[in-house]
Formats: structure tokens, sequence, C-alpha cells
């Protein structure tokens, strides 16, 4: 029988990323593909003891339906480190604990996305953005990546001419690229929402990743109710706990999201909420955090050196300041999808580039991720690839 | 300024039950209103060790990210258990694991559903499903349910002129009414499924809670590729957990959900999966739910007495064989918000018949739930709206 699938349907597909991880299953491969945190990020130990604590003292409520907001002490805990850390003036009833911030994503475009509405997002762009903004069949712009961050001419633009319903950016070593907005752009973005209808979706993922250079404030601190900031533990303490948030001075936005929400899966596991709020409460996150952050940084430090040693100079590469990923461009007319072909053959794997474009395909940037690797694979596998690079770009 | 938010918010509003479950968080009201299961089906300590042996044996597996689809063998546990109870020729390849089976809902209405799509539901029907489904702006068409099940004449007809994509029902148990499909009952609508081109999904959040009368073959057996049959933890083991599941044969339609799963959230919650897939292959199942059918039975007796000797006889009642609930008609013209309001002020809640209909309002009919009361306050309950019943009926 012919299946009768909604229209969204059309031309969906996997996650390309997602398919290229089940390649990589096989442990002979180096793999620079995924996006996976180093083990180090995971406090094992600590989480046993606080699932110990939070079940023994409270068991039967732990494992009980829950509210659709989240846990309060939680959401407490996320709105006091924004106020402490970034002096936001943000309060519990501003957070919404999602199912990983990925589910805040699909959220947002819900209450906010009709067919053919437009949406300006980053060019290249985080793919399960793309993935999550396309079920709702809106019209995706772009605006291109500079060193220092959003093109805001391009961007401006944009949003005069379009009118775009939702800005998505992630200034803090963004996905793919690794680059950060520095303070001015981000100043001229919040300036650019300020005069327009367009609402902030402020994804920071890795913002606490940050293992060189100086913090830079969120552009949400200068939108107010126009804005929307995502957050998530799932880089700093699990990712297999889906464990992300929003958080929104506009109470109807907020109001809204958590209508959708209850409708989506009622509330966000509230057994995993109460272990984390415990560890939260125990342990010092930020000690943890430095643990990673002094790996990551030793780890891009590695690769990036092998890049220098064995990449021809006609490809450019990013130099993040922070986050899991470099982002390497070959000259025009290349293909990493190619160039992908030819190094999974060498037992080497990354991410070419096409999926983090709307509608683009056989582009000359690729991935990297250099958190989850060895210093040797780092140094075998980047030479793998520049080896087969020196080949393809003669 | 003014949001813009997407035509499908229009008119969609929180969850009833959940605002009237803030209500009832005074705990001087008995309320009658939750879905909760009873804390006995909480398997505190068990858990507990099951959490423990994860962490310890596969600490950085079980916190790092994993598939969409879901834990193997917990998807197989799934699998050899519909083999084994019902004999269906089911495999793991056939099971997505899902945040709560409030999230398959969203997630079939995704791939299924364009505006204006007809669906057909039981009248009353669940309301999380209309609320999942309504997202996605379908016209939803309802067919009565009686005591033997859905009216087969009405449904066969609304098939034939509308030809809906999918047709919902809660076969066991059903929420609200409490009503199961006889054998018969459900052959006619496996018959309806066979002659069109709808879509059955079976929903059986209750199924192993039957506590008098025989067990039911699922529909799922008699329609093959043309079913969906969903599943959850939240009643037998945890709801804190959100874990539920959706099964099908018809591969496409399984690859279609696990794409939409990745844009929703990447996948269910690993560490739960892990827990809980532990606690399965540890423990007895079985012996954990007969002590919950036990006590369920118990309490659903206690409340049927209690109506029996304090309602008025014009209100009609559903006996169920199992499940959460009970379905109390008063007779036409009669309000059951109304009656809400006068037993509320009294400290004693349920759930007013509306949210289970399609756009009606002040319905004579209203829920019960005997799950998560005491006996002494089920006797209580009851008598104060039986008093109130015999005053305002008069």
């Amino acid at each position: 029988m012919q299946q009768r699938f909604a229209k969204r349907m059309q031309g969906a597909q996997k996650s390309f990323i997602r398919e290229i991880l089940k390649v990589c299953a096989d442990p002979k491969i180096i793999s620079f593909a995924g996006g996976l945190p180093h083990p180090i990020s995971f406090p094992v130990e600590a989480i046993q003891v606080s699932t110990e604590r939070v079940l023994r003292e409270d068991g039967t409520n732990v494992l009980q339906y829950s509210t659709t907001e989240g846990y309060l002490p939680l959401r407490q805990w996320i709105a006091d480190r924004y106020c402490t850390r970034w002096d936001l003036d943000v309060t519990a009833s501003d957070i919404l604990i999602t199912t990983g911030s990925q589910q805040a994503l699909d959220l947002i475009a819900k209450i906010f996305i009709d067919p053919d509405d437009a949406i300006l997002m980053e060019y290249p762009g985080y793919l399960g953005a793309i993935q999550s903004f396309e079920m709702y069949q809106p019209v995706l712009y772009t605006a291109k990546l500079h060193d220092e961050g959003l093109d805001i001419d391009q961007a401006g633009k944009l949003i005069h001419e379009k009118n775009p319903k939702l800005l998505y950016c992630v200034p803090n070593f963004q996905n793919p690229t690794g680059i950060t907005y520095t303070a001015e752009n981000r100043k001229a973005v919040a300036k650019l929402i300020h005069g327009s209808q367009t609402i902030l979706v402020e994804d920071n993922p890795y913002g606490e990743l940050r293992f060189m250079g100086e913090d830079q404030m969120p552009i949400f601190k200068e939108v107010g109710e126009n804005g929307i900031l995502l957050g998530s533990f799932s880089k700093i303490v699990s990712p297999a706990m889906r464990l992300g948030w929003v958080c929104t001075k506009n109470q109807e936005i907020m109001d809204k999201l958590c209508t959708v929400k209850q409708g989506a899966d009622l509330h966000t596991n509230y057994f995993t909420q109460r272990v984390l709020a415990d560890y939260l409460q125990h342990n010092h996150l930020d000690a943890h955090i430095e643990e990673i952050k002094r790996l990551y940084g030793h780890q891009r430090q590695c690769m990036f050196q092998a890049i220098q040693k064995y990449f021809p100079k006609s490809v450019k590469v990013t130099k993040p300041e922070g986050g899991m990923f470099i982002w390497c461009s070959m000259p025009v007319g290349y293909s990493a999808t190619e160039l992908f072909q030819k190094t999974i053959a060498k037992k080497v794997a990354f991410v070419p580039g096409d999926p983090f474009y709307v509608n683009e395909a056989n582009v000359p940037t690729f991935r990297l991720n250099y958190t989850n690797s060895s210093d040797s694979d780092i140094e075998k596998g980047i030479a793998i690839i520049g080896e087969t690079l020196h080949t393809y770009l003669q």
C-alpha cells in the first residue's frame, strides 16, 4: 500500500552525520566525524553518588510524573548561574527544561514557523537546527560567517527584506566552524534585532568550553524579550541524559513553549533531572569543567599542529578558542564528499560540509572533531587526510 | 511587540488536566483527577541496584550519546515480550524507543498529518492525543465508544466517507472511559482497517494492568503493516523515566519516525534506557506487575462500592477490568464542569469530561482515578461527590 505521509516528509532525510557515525562504528577507523564529548567530561562516580542519594531520600517522588516546566531547583540553579556568571536578570520562571537542547529547537520551530515563513541562519549552520526547522517548511535564508562573527551587512539586508521570524545563531565556538562572535559583532547583531520583528535564538551548547581567550557576553543580554537563549548539560555533564533548557524573559513565548512541550513528551525525564540537580548541588561544576577544558585545549593544539605539518597551505582552517570543532576549507571547486570517499578507504573519517548548508552539495569544506581522539590518532589521522589532500588538490 | 506565532498556536491551550493538577497540589484536597500511578508501582530499590551496576560496569558509555532507535537489548526485550505473550511476529528492528509514548503520538502526527487531513479517534478520546494531533491541524472525526468497544457502523462510515489517515484508539481500559474492546469488536476494527487506506494507531499504556477478566489480543496482530502499536513503561515501572515505544512492521513508517525523532531530541535518554534494561534483565517484571494489579483491583472495587452506595442511580458508570479510571455520565443537560466547581469547594477533585472531546464544553461526563488514593479517601471523596450530585441533579 502506498503510504500517505505528510508533505513535510518529502525529501526529509536521516541525519547525514548519524549515518556517517554508523560507518565509523568500525573500531579500526580513526574518526574525527562525531561530536562526542570525551569520557573525561562524564562524572561517573559523582552521578553514582547522586543517584543513590535521590532514590534513597525521595525514591517515590523521583520516579513519579512531574511538571512540564521542569524541576524547580534545577531551573533555579540555571537561573542563578546566569545571574552570577553574566549578570543576567533571569529567574527560575524564565527557564524551561527540555529533552536536550535539540528539543528546544523543535519546540521553538513548532510555535513560530508556518510554511514559507522566513528564518535566518548562519552559513554554514548547525545541521540539527536545519533538520528541526525544515520539518515546519520555512524558507531558510543564510548569512555568511567570518572570523569575527556574522556578516552584519548580509544579515541586516535579509532581516530588512525578508522579515524573518527567527535569527538562529551559535555565537560561541560555532558548530561546524568553531568561530566565536567578537564583542563588536554581538553588539551589531543585537542592534539588528532591536530594529526588527525578528526573535533571536542564541544557541550555546559549547559556551562553557573556552580554553583560551576571553569569555564574551551573550547577545541575549542586549535584546530582552526579543531573545531566546538555549543551553545544555550534554557537553559538561552527560549527553545521554538529554537535559537542556530554554531561557527567555518573554512570558508569552515561554507559555507557548510549555503548551507544545506538554503535547511533545509531557515533561523531561524527571529521574535524571533529580540526579543532575543533586550532582550540581554537591559538586564543584567549575572544577569539573576546568578538567574538560584542559584536555580539549590540548587536543585542539595537537590537531592544529598536525594540520600545519601535514595539510597543504591552500586549505584554510579556523582557530577555535573553545568547543569541539575545527573547520577546513579547500579551494573552490573541490568536493569534501569526494575527499571523504578517499580518506574513508584509508580508515579516516570526518564530516563533509554538505549537511551544514541548505540545499548545497559537494561543497569544499569539512569539519574535524578533536575531542574524542588520542594524541597519536590525531597525528596519524591528520597525516592521512593531509597526504590525501596533497594528491586530491593537485 | 506583537508576537508572530504560527497559525497552529491559535487556540492551543495548556492541558486542562495539568492545570487541574496544580489546583490539587493542596494536600487537603482529595483528588481523583490525576492519572498518577500508585508509588507501589515504582521498584525503587531494584532501580537503585541497576543504576549502581550499569554505572559501575559501563559508566562512560552509559553517559554518552547513543543511537536514535534506542538501546538494542531494551528493544529486544520488548520484541521478545510481544512474541512470547501475544505470539506477535516482532523483532527488535520493529521497535523505536520514544521519550514516553506521548512523544510517539507527536512523531506519528508529524510524519502523517497535513493541515485538514482527516483523523479518526474515539468519542471520548485521550486528551494527550487530541493535544498532540491538533498541533498539525487535522480535522478530527470521532466514533462513539460503547461498553463492547468502538461503534463499528459509525467508524466504518467515517472511514468510507472521510478516508482518515489514522485511526487512533486505546482498546484496553481506555483513557478516559476504562472501556475495553471485546474480541469481536477488535476483529471488526481490523476488518475496517483492511478495507481502507487508514493506518491503525493502537495505544496500550494500561494493557498490563488487567485485574479481572481475560486478556484480549492486540488489534495490531490482525492488521500487519497497516498498524502501529504503542507501549510504555510509565504505568509498570516509572513515568518519571519517560520511556515508551513504537512498534510497527512497516519499515517505511519506522524509517520516517526515526528521521523525525532525530530532529525532535536526537535519541531517548540513554542513561535511563540502560538502567531500565538492566532492571528488566535482573528482576521479575511479572511478579512486580501482579502487586500493582492486586492493589488497583482493590482500589477499583473500593471506589465502585462507594459509587453504588453514594451516587444517584441516574449517574451511569463504567466497570473497568483494569487500568486506572472509571467514567461517569450524568443525564444529558448537566455540566461536569459545574459539578467540579461545587465539589472542589468541598476539597474533592476529578476531571470534567470536556478535554476528552473535540470542541465540546459543559459535557455531562467526568473521569475518576482510583489508583492514587487510600481506601478511606476513596470512601470520603466519593461520598462528597455523591452528596453534591444528589443536590445538583434534582
